[in-house]
Parts: structure tokens; C-alpha cells; sequence
């Protein structure tokens, strides 16, 4: 880590914030310029508070030299995670094709869309039991019965399940599930990860609204280093002025993040566009791109045949989309 | 609410949406106009999925006629509520000035930080005993043992205390804690907002990085709508693309939440600018412009003379702002 | 046009504000309902400031039912527009490869890179002539200088021109040039579009950094009103809190103009990303999710070996690029 | 100048960029630390393209040292710039309260306003002849006639002129116009900053929606570099992902634009908030964290009785605003 001092600090102020450092097992190393002093710190920088140094008055600019993650950086490991999940695997060239509906709503519903997205190509199923809403009169999904209805449908079709908790305690209900889901509201609930990094579980960490690639990877390290590395990144949409879309799909998500870490990015353009007329581009796009996943709404309610204007697909709309990304996936290789 | 469907809506797909929206027990009104068909919709909205209904193929548009938000609402609450916490009292004309440092770190530290602000004004000691940090490997606060300490210096000077609760399974240890904080992440964490609802306890709401006034009410209501209607709602800057502050600090939440919310409404000014020599501009500015509170880092140590650029205000700039803000107080009745 | 008027307005101030919507032109529908009365106007409501009708007391809501855009507006111009210029097409399948340095620099440079990006692919040549820079002490570029240049270089190559005008008065330098371009700061430039709609030039309209899609179709619509239908919409990327990259690329932007407009929709990964290593996978989305064109900074200067960090390929780095999106774009028929 | 080169830079690499930066007449002084190699510029950094240098594989990070705005940088002139204009003064001690209506409509209209808010104690008349609109087909004001009218309002009262120039090549019409106003919209329009710096005119340059306070202070720096030191700058309003209000009002802009420079600071609560009703609490919070002048909306037209939620005060609301102003800024000497 690199700390810049201002112009005009005296030998005093540096010596102080040098052995305030120090303090913190840094070694410190001084270089004395003609406009600023600039020092090296060494050693374990993680522990350092770098807005805390920054927002120090004699404190010019300070820059880490090594990112603050280790165990999701791609120097320390060079080569992609593959993470396996009853039997599917995200990563290293693997692909995710994580498919089905917003909602469990029934057990004749969750097992029709497992059958529809598992012969259209999918290799995992998706499904809300327990549901982030933000009105407290919403309804907030069927819960652990839920979770029993999408472990009937693995049953029927093989496919391992993906589903999001929103509460540790119910860490329980979620013993056969194969993929625990962290929603992006929950992507700096901190407790809530170290908690799952004591699991083996793979989870699926979206990013939140509003956080940057770098603070997705930090959420991911909580994960890690409690010693779980079944960590898969999703980009699912970031809140910006726009609002013809839900959210503003990320792409560049997908280079960045397998730049800085070698675990799989996998995208969900049905939340972040929240249009299912634009899910079939942006999940084009995502296959182009390097993604190592999509996950996709797909309902098979007639009744829902009105709304096809809603995020979710209907299952020949999706078996069209597994078919071309599977083709734009052959081009990339 | 009110739903108007797209040009060209067949009458068919029409009563297929009015039979789904009867099946949820609202009534509805046709309006067939020349351009558009609008229905009225007539009962308990507020467990309509508004974003489901608006990414409907025929729907043009869909506007909720009544907040979805009710017991946070002035318009079922005309008064600005009262919150008492430990002999102090936000909201309604009172003034709650909470102060004290970021983090606890001793005993002798919180109590002459306690001492200080108390002489300067203050009618609330804040301090962080478990902390929210971007990083598994900062500190993240003395925990437990920093809530005892918290509750001497509440002893010693008789100043309630504000502090932060990050996971609801440590709940027992606030029982002696007077206002309890739900930081930004969490704002959206549903699960620990209707546990908190279930005590009685104050419970200081703070804005998400990336929320909208209207997400923090219904975040607001998570919590009264259990049964706690001890919230106060704190604004502590947003993320935009603006770097030179931490955070964008939007006063204007001030006359809105007032204009929505009989709530009472606290500013945090250190975190949302992030640089000590910000924060008295922003906290004239928030009293000025009719906010209940404000919430502000003090600290007390000779070693922080060296970083008076960090958020926190040392006790006599403390006390030169406490004056003022009440000042501008006197003018604002 | 419709108004949604609140619950309490009275018959009075129905009538007022009927009135005053009378003198512009408009029939006025009204309907009155339970909850609320809603005003459906009729006739040319683009003339209508929505910003100030939505503002008033008495208005809750106000919904365009048809688009403020009427030329773009795909609904009157269901065909996709061909933009022809110096024997190139864009749009309706035709795909528009923009290559070409940052900056023109020299004669020798701009020739150079001219030839080597037609053999790789390109079907138009870019080179800033007129910079647009943040510092008026950083280089502005070669001026008139710069676009002689440019012509040598079509001369050469016989590549049509791209080249961004920052100051009408300058136009009869663009004589010659084939494309003019519109910088992303100078989108709301309303004068300055309206100037260029009275010329018959194509013109490449960037997206400003913080600007809707739907104002990008309301300044092509201030180009087109005045009688110059070819415009070419540019995505660039948009100014968010993602540091990483210098703007954050919407790729949506790509299906959501296509629904909407008529006019070829063309992508900007270098300026986006701001990165050459993250140019290639971001061409590679944008082919995929169906732009009609793309526009890429390519250098040529043995001195920028030391930079190929900057946001330009190398001409093999571009070859490569145009392989694969010519392959990318087969497997999209 | 501060470049920090990557760890694993070699020395060819190294020298190479150091001949590259010594061509722009910069001396670099080389500091070869244990983890990274620090590069010391000297001279006029002020040409140097910093994001170019950025974005270079090999440089991890660079910072200036010195703010890239030189002639509006409080460092080289520490007292506060007073701008006078038609016998009114801003900044300096020197209160600027600009009023009037949003668009100039009539003779007896602006001069009705003109006197009220004279009246109600303001000194400048603003009022807007050539408006900047959204859509080609709304009213964009009276143009050279508007100007005519407001000279009349400033003869009847003696209030010094505001109004907006968008067009350099209407120049001509602003001769007796004591204030030209530059929109958010072209802030960033070098062309037009660049010939109003050949003019003495003072200008009161808006914030753009979505650009930081430092490139603000690089648009005052385009005007003042070419002789104009008469600047006012303006904060508005940012865009952001908050709906209630119009924009976001960014209130840390005044102590933060203070802190950096010399020039006086003007907020528009009538623009940012786009609400009449919240106009009032945000002048008051202006004028506590020292705003050196306020810019508002006020119509006199009993027609809009009907609209007073709209972003306009009427006279006696403005009376009462500026009657508070006052008192705070008593308080806060």
C-alpha cells in the first residue's frame, strides 16, 4: 500500500502517522520527494482502514498495490474454480444454464417447468421459496414448503436446485438444496456471510444495486475465507438514472471480474432488465462475452400468457435461447 | 391504484386481467376511454405487485393512488411522532443531538467522549461496538464487550445510547441499549426489520447507499408493521458518481420524509461527506432546513490531532456546531 | 395524453386546469372515476411540457400514451432505416465497422492505420480532429488541419470519414467528410442540432453520460424535425458509481432503441471501457445482442506498444475483433 | 504530477514512458521503492492527459498534486472573488438573491415580478428568453424579443439581468445583459465557454446533471483562461437514482467548492427539487452552509394559482424566503 503525503506536512505529522502505522505491524518504508513524501507500507495492508488513511488531513491519496482480496484473486489463483453442484458444474469453460419460475407456486407448477428447462438445455432450477419483497403486505413466498416442492422437482428431473436464503436460521431447510442464493440485498449482509462460509454449500452471491465489482469481491471473501471457496458471482443489474430498464445490465462485469478473480460469473438478465422482451439479447450478449452462466425466468402458467411482457420467458421462447447461446458459445471457444 | 392498458388491448386479454386482479380481492373500476382503457383499482393494494403488474404486455402504466406504505404515513398520522429513548426525545420539535466516536475502543475513551459531548449539547451517545466493514480481514468492532462500555459511560453520564446491531441473534445484548441502529446495508434486510419490529425498542433506521425515500419507508413499515412504531428515520448520503464526498448527502429527504412520514428525521452528516471539515456546513444546513436530529463523530484522542481531515469533529468544533445548530434553530421555529 | 388528477381536486380547479390545456390546442376527455378523475388530452401533445403538468398540485400522475418522438419512432417507420454515406451502409443488416485512432496526428499515421483497419474489416475510418477535452490546457487536436488529413486518408483508402464537430461554425470544414459526429457532452446542444438537421449529412449522435435513452430519441428528433433523417444513434457508456471502468456500457440500450426506433444503433466499447483489454469481449456482446455497427479506436504508433492499456487495439488486435464478430453476427441471422 | 508504476515494470519499460513524458516539456523524478517505482512530474502538468497516463498496462495509479484548474484555484488566489453586475455584488460577504419567472412571457408580466420580488428583497431579475427544451416541438421561448422585455423590467426596477445564452452566434442580443447564464446542459460545450472568456461579461455557469465538482471548476477554468474572471458558479440539481425529486440537490457542493475555490457559489432550489414546496427548506439549508446567493422561480400570474405544487413560488412565498435567508445568514456571520 502506497500513502501519499501532502505538500507541506510536516516532519513531525509523518513521523506520528509513520509510528501509528507501525503500530498495525506495517513496515513502513519513507521516500522523500521533492513535491510529496510517499510511504511504502508492508506487510498484511487487509487489516489497514484505507478511507480512515485517506481522510487524514496531511494524507494526499493512498492506493493499494495488492487488491484486498486474496482468496477470490486470480494471482494467487490462476486458474478458473469450476464449482460442482449435484452433478452440474459453473466455471472453467462449464456452462450454467440456471432456468424456472420467479416463484414455487405448486408442485404440479415447479415440476413442469423443471421438465420444460431441463429438455431445453438447462442443467440447474431455479425457484423462490423464500422471496426479498419490499412491502411487508407482499407476499413473501411459500418458505420452507417451497423449498420441499423444488426438492420434489430435483427428484423428478435430476436437476440440482439453486434458491435464496434470507435469514442464517433458516440455514436447516436449505440441507438438500444444492446452490444457496444471496439476493442482492443481502450482499453486504455481512454476518449472513461469514455464516455460510463455515458451509461447503456453493453459493450463488448476487451483486448488490449499488456496489461496485470490488465490493462484490470483498462479499465473496467473506465467503472464503471462512473457508467455503463454492463462490459463484452474479451480475444481475446495477441502479443507475436509466429507467426504461429495471435495472442497468453490467457486462463489462464479465471481463472485469474474470480479470481480478477466478471464480464464475454468471448473469441474470431477467432481473436486470425486468422485460422479458429483452432477456433473449442481453442473454446473447452475456454467452458472448464469457459468461460462465445465465439464469432465466421461465413460468409455464397459461394464465401467465398474458403477461408475456413480465421478465420471465415462456419455455419455447427459453429452449430458442439455450439453442443460439449454445451456438455463440461455439463461436467464442 | 390505478392501471391503464395500451392502445389495442383486446377486450378478451382486459377481462383476463380484471379476473386475475379480482382473485387477489380488489375490486375494479372500467373506465373505457378513447385512446386508452383505465381501471380503477379498489381495495387493500398494498399487496399488489406493482413492478409484476407494470411489466404486463397490456399495461401502459400503473400508479398507486395511496402510498403503499400505511402506518409510516402522515396521511393516517397527522402528528409528527415522538420517539422517547431513555430520557431523551427526537421528533415533534425535539431535537436529538447524538454524538460520539466511530468506534468504541475503552473504557476511558467512551467515557470522555460521553463527558465531552454531553457538556457540548448532546442528548444522545452514538459509538460502534459491532461494525459493518467492507473487508473480513478490518476490524470489525469489540462487539459485546463494546456495548458494556457503551452502557458505563451511560452511567456516567446519563446520556442514552444509539448503536448498531448487525445480526439479530446478538439481540439479547441490547437490552439495555436505547436506540438501536440498522445501518444502510441492512436496510433492506427484511428478516432482521420484522424482528425488530417485534421489540419495542427505538430503532434508528438509516438509509440505504442506494435507496429511494419511498423504499426507506416501506423499509420504516417493515418494522412498525410488526408492531414497533418507535422509527426514526436517518439520511446518511447516497451513491452517485460524485467522488469527492463519500456520499451524497440529500437534505432534501428532510421536507419530503416530513411531507410523506410523521417520522421523526435525524441526519448523519460524517458519514454521508466522509471529512470532518464538511460536516459543520452540512449539519447548519440540515438544521436549518427543519431536520429532528443530526448524528455526528466525535472523538477524543490526542492521537487523532493527526488525522482532524477524518470524519470526526474534535470536542470543541463539537461544541461550536452544537452552538450554532441551536442558533439556527431559534430562527427556524 | 393522460392526466390523473388526485382524489380532492375540485370540480373548480378541473375546470381551470381544462381551460388552460384548451388553449393549446387540445380536446380534453374527462373521466370521472371513484378515486379519481382522469383527463385524457387529444391532439398534438408534443407540445405538451409533461416536466410542468406533472408538477402542478393537482396532478398525480401523467402518462404520454404515444412517444414525445414522432420521425425516430419506430411506430410510424416500422422499416429499419439505411444510413448511406461514401459507399458504406449502416442499419437494416448492413454493419457499420468504425475504426480509426483517437486522434489524427499525422499524415503518415492517420494513412497507416487507415489501411491496416480496411484490410482487417473496417468499413469506415474515425480520427478526432476537433477534441473535446476536459482541461483547456490539454491538446485540442489538429483542427481543419486534422480533417485534410482524414480526406488524404479516404483519399488513400477510399474508407468514408467519421469526425466529431464540437462548433457549427466550423461546418464548411465537414464538406467532405461523410459522417459527422455528435459528442456525447454536446447531445443536448439543441442549437447545434438543429443546424445539423438542415444539412443532409449522416449524423452519429452520441449518448450523453447521463442521459435517458429516450432523451438520445428526442435529441435525433431535434436533428430529424428539421428535415435530416439520417441519424445514427451511438451507445457509449454512461457515467455511473462503477469506478473500474471509466463509464459503465448499456448494452440494453441495444434491443431497447431497436423497439423503439428506426434509426441503426451503433456501439462504443473503447471510449465505455476505456480499457483495450476489455474492447474485444464488449464488441463481441454488442454483435451478439444486435447492434448495427461498432466503434473502435485501433493505433498504429510503435510507441503506444508501451500503452496497450489505453483504450486502442492494435491493428491485430482489431483483425482479430472483426474476425469474430463477422462470425458472431452468422450464428444471429 | 504522481504516476505509480505497476509492480513487475521493467526498466525498458520504465524509460520508455519517461522519454514519452519528458517530450511534454516535464521533468520526472524516478523513485524505485521495494514493491513499486514512483514517477515525480515537474512542470506543467496541466497539459498532461491524465486519464491517457491512467490507463497505460503499466501505471497503477496517477494523482495531481495540483488541482488541474489553475485561475480558479482558491491556492493562487485565497480571497474570495466578488463579482459585481449592474451595481448588485455576489460573493465575498456579498449576497446574490436572483428571482423571477421561468420563462419571460410578457411585458407586464415580467414587470409585475420584477417588482414583487424586488420588493421582496431581491437583487437580480432572472428570467429565461431562449430555453433549453427537451423536445424540438415545445415552446423555446421568446428568444431576442424576450430579452427586450426583460431590459424593460430592468429599467422599471433597476434590477440587474440573468437569462440564458445558448447559442454563441446570438451573442449580439446579450450586450445589455448584466448576467449570461450558461445551462447544465452546456456546461460542457468548450466551444461556447471559450468565447464567452473573451467577453467581460459575468457568467453564472450551472453544474451539469451528472458532472463532478471538479470538472465544473475545469468549465470556469475554459472561460477565465481566456481573460473572463467574472464567474459565478451554480449548483442545480444531479442526477441520480432518486425520482421524488426532480434532482438531487447537491448541497456539499458549496463548502467543497469554497474549499477549491475563489469563486462565489449559487444554489437553484427551483430546478433541483422541481417542487414548489420544497423550494423554501432548501434555500434555507443554502444560506446555513453559506451559499453565497440563491437562484428562484417566482411567477405572478393568477393562472397558476392552480399549479403553486409546480417549481415556482409566488411573491409572497418568495417574500417570506427571503425574509429567513437573512436571519440565517445573521446567524451564521
Amino acid at each position: 500500500m502506497i500513502a501519499i503525503l501532502k505538500h507541506g506536512t510536516t516532519p513531525d505529522q509523518t513521523s506520528h502517522l509513520v509510528e501509528w502505522l507501525k503500530t498495525m505491524n506495517l513496515d513502513v518504508h519513507i521516500s522523500q520527494g521533492q513535491e510529496v513524501t510517499i510511504l511504502g507500507l508492508i506487510g498484511d495492508t487487509s487489516r489497514v482502514d484505507m478511507e480512515l488513511l485517506n481522510s487524514l488531513e496531511i494524507v494526499e491519496t493512498v492506493k493499494r498495490v495488492s487488491e484486498p482480496f486474496k482468496q477470490a484473486n486470480r494471482k494467487f489463483h490462476p486458474k478458473d474454480s469450476v464449482i460442482e453442484a449435484g452433478g452440474s458444474k459453473i466455471g472453467g469453460g462449464y456452462f450454467g444454464l440456471i432456468a424456472g419460475p420467479c416463484s414455487v407456486e405448486s408442485e404440479e407448477q415447479i415440476i413442469q417447468v423443471a421438465q420444460a428447462v431441463k429438455e431445453a438445455g438447462a442443467n440447474f432450477l431455479r425457484g423462490g421459496a423464500f422471496k426479498p419483497r419490499t412491502s411487508p403486505y407482499a407476499f413473501q413466498g411459500m418458505g420452507g414448503e417451497g423449498i420441499k416442492l423444488l426438492l420434489k422437482a430435483k427428484e423428478a428431473t435430476g436437476l440440482p436446485i439453486v434458491t435464496e436464503l434470507m435469514n442464517i436460521n433458516t440455514l436447516d431447510l436449505f440441507n438438500d438444496v444444492d446452490v444457496i442464493q444471496v439476493g442482492a440485498r443481502n450482499m453486504q449482509n455481512f454476518d449472513l456471510l461469514k455464516e455460510l462460509g463455515k458451509t461447503k454449500k456453493p453459493i450463488l452471491l448476487k451483486r448488490g444495486l449499488a456496489n461496485t465489482l470490488q465490493e462484490l469481491l470483498m462479499s465473496a471473501e467473506y465467503i472464503m475465507s471462512e473457508g467455503n471457496e463454492n463462490v459463484i458471482l452474479c451480475e444481475r443489474g446495477i441502479r443507475t438514472f436509466e429507467t426504461y430498464t429495471r435495472n442497468t445490465l453490467d457486462l463489462s462485469a464479465v471481463p472485469v471480474l474474470h480479470e481480478l478473480s477466478h471464480l464464475p460469473v454468471v448473469i441474470d438478465p431477467s432481473h436486470a432488465t425486468g422485460k422479458s422482451r429483452l432477456v433473449a439479447s442481453m442473454a446473447y450478449a452475456s454467452a458472448a462475452c464469457g459468461a460462465d452462466g445465465l439464469m432465466i425466468e421461465v413460468h409455464n402458467d397459461p394464465e401467465h400468457a398474458l403477461c408475456d411482457g413480465a421478465q420471465s420467458l415462456t419455455p419455447s421462447q427459453f429452449a430458442e435461447v439455450s439453442r443460439k447461446v449454445q451456438q455463440l458459445r461455439e463461436v467464442m471457444v
